[in-house]
């Protein structure tokens, strides 16, 4: 079976594995996890954690306990921890596959604990400590109620007191000290446990946001997490595309659905086999460029399902069916898309089809 | 394995079955295809032709060659016709899998014929004409010529002429009959075969533009082929998501990242375990609503990769962890919840992700 006229996504574990260690070396001596939920934030989970177990990874976070129960084939000793937390009802599906849900409030804790007792052994727990997100996680109320009465532990062993930051990509936002203090104040009247906080951008918030685990994911990536400055994290994905078909049209003739786009001049227009539903969004319409050999050719008309037009009179070079454009990559990458697109780069990179061809570089077996 | 925290979508094959028969019975007494690619538009393709297929469907369209061969699992023995049209060198692999492709320019046509020769037997010919897209197929001065000279079918034989309307969701546009007549012209100076011009919306532009084969893909799937009247399609889909954690804000505190949501009064917040890489789009973005027991509440704050956060203060009946919201269904269907995200049913739908649990109603063994 050939790997016919879709697209090809390219995905450089090399790359992801660079920035795991420069994101590590940054928080040193606090532990770097890796963040793989939505599938390694569309670039495949099983691959990156592979690539970043064998790095010397030693945490793995996803969101979902399905997402853990797959990640377990690849990671079978290792904490995996699931940021959504338990549903009541289901704390023995996550003791049956070795994943930790995240204990987002005092009756999730005491579920967790019923459970224990129910096995007749400790088990380990990961608390999600809200600190200003208010999206998951014991509020402050709670962390006094669980630090005030130590019975609401019997039976669990603190693992993990863990927090998450709204703001980090935000320069100086007045949240990320408030988060940092109210997370230092949870930890104060808490048992010891490893402490973690920062995000990708927390990393750069410097070392009095990285406790003792930080957990990258947008960054290893190479979403930057600085979005004031340059990114420091290398490219990871190239997405490619092939061109179907190139064709005439005359001026004042107009491409695509709605025939909204109308040719200015005589036009050459090349169709590639790449459209929305392979996360090309549609809000990039005539807001984009692919690049054929370098050279940029906008985006033309709507974006289709299947396909998108571009505008190839330009192209220096000759240009044949079959020949591939970039969509995404050195030249345009992830963060770029989705300002063009008026989104982030997580939302591109989440959002990459199945349809495409995935090719890793770097792949450990 | 149980089912954990993301969502549920549910997608009704009777409700489809009944939209094709409705559609079916428009376009009497031409025949009606089932366009199924992008997965069956994000619900399914195989689920979907297995049913429509006992429905009587007896084609079917997809984009891509991958999709077409994953399909003949499903449908052995009817007609599969990729849109997306043969790459130079892969003609060989759309005959060994029985797949047609479109054929989209001359040079396609010449190769298609090349591999009949080489195989020492006619080859059926779907041939896709352009008539005002400008986006994939033959162009008028092509058809011209393919009509003068009829050695350029030669081992060829004619089994259907195709174009694609590019502005029939648009009520009283000129170019749909500019592109019905363009359709007749070409169809007048070709050897006959199967004619098929009208996608969902067409089949609702008249008889005048149904000709042999009518081929819905939208419609089917419950999205409005008539924007400027109500639906006459069966609603399709539902998702659901799962209330994780329900907590209370007090006035001025920020909900989400960038703290952006600010709550006006004291708050109740629940937070659903669906995020914008389940594809629900970051541009709903306090501009959607979810139901709870058919109640709408606002989606405040902005929408995270694996979770939104919804004001649920007005919830009048009690809310639990565990209880479901509609994210999309009766209350609120694609094309609505993509008029609100500033795009379409279509990109809703075929952005739909792959951690939800997929049930579905009707299903043909």
């Amino acid at each position: 079976m050939t790997r016919g006229t879709a697209g090809t996504l390219t995905i450089d574990l090399d790359a992801i594995a660079a920035n795991w260690r420069l994101l590590a070396e940054r928080a040193k001596p606090a532990q770097c996890a890796a963040v793989v939920k939505a599938n390694g934030y569309g670039l495949g989970a099983g691959e990156v954690a592979r690539r970043l177990q064998a790095e010397g990874c030693r945490w793995f976070f996803v969101a979902h306990l399905e997402e853990a129960v797959r990640l377990r084939e690849t990671v079978p000793e290792l904490p995996i921890v699931a940021l959504n937390g338990p549903l009541p009802g289901l704390e023995r599906n996550f003791v049956e596959h070795n994943v930790l849900p995240a204990l987002n409030d005092l009756g999730q804790i005491e579920a967790w604990q019923a459970l224990a007792k129910r096995l007749g052994r400790k088990l380990d727990a990961v608390v999600h400590i809200d600190t200003g997100m208010n999206r998951l996680g014991l509020n402050a109320s709670e962390v006094q109620a669980l630090a005030q009465d130590k019975s609401r532990l019997d039976g669990l062993k603190p693992f993990l007191w863990m927090s998450h930051l709204a703001c980090a990509d935000l320069e100086n936002h007045k949240l990320n000290l408030d988060q940092r203090d109210r997370f230092l104040s949870a930890l104060a009247q808490l048992p010891k446990a490893t402490a973690s906080l920062a995000n990708s951008s927390g990393i750069f918030l410097g070392s009095a946001w990285h406790h003792d685990l930080v957990r990258p994911g947008a960054a290893l990536y190479g979403i930057n997490p600085v979005p004031w400055a340059a990114n420091p994290m290398q490219s990871v994905v190239t997405l490619t595309g092939k061109i179907l078909q190139i064709h005439s049209v005359d001026t004042g003739i107009g491409v695509g659905y709605g025939a909204e786009w109308l040719a200015r001049r005589p036009s050459r227009i090349a169709t590639v086999g790449v459209g929305y539903a392979d996360g090309y969004l549609r809000s990039l319409k005539e807001r984009s460029v692919v690049f054929f050999k370098g050279q940029p050719l906008p985006v033309v008309g709507r974006i289709s399902m299947d396909l998108i037009t571009v505008d190839a009179t330009e192209a220096a070079q000759q240009m044949r069916p079959g020949d591939e454009v970039e969509l995404l990559g050195p030249h345009i990458g992830a963060d770029e898309l989705g300002e063009r697109g008026g989104t982030i780069g997580y939302e591109i990179l989440t959002q990459l089809g199945a349809r495409y061809h995935h090719r890793y570089i770097g792949a450990v077996a």
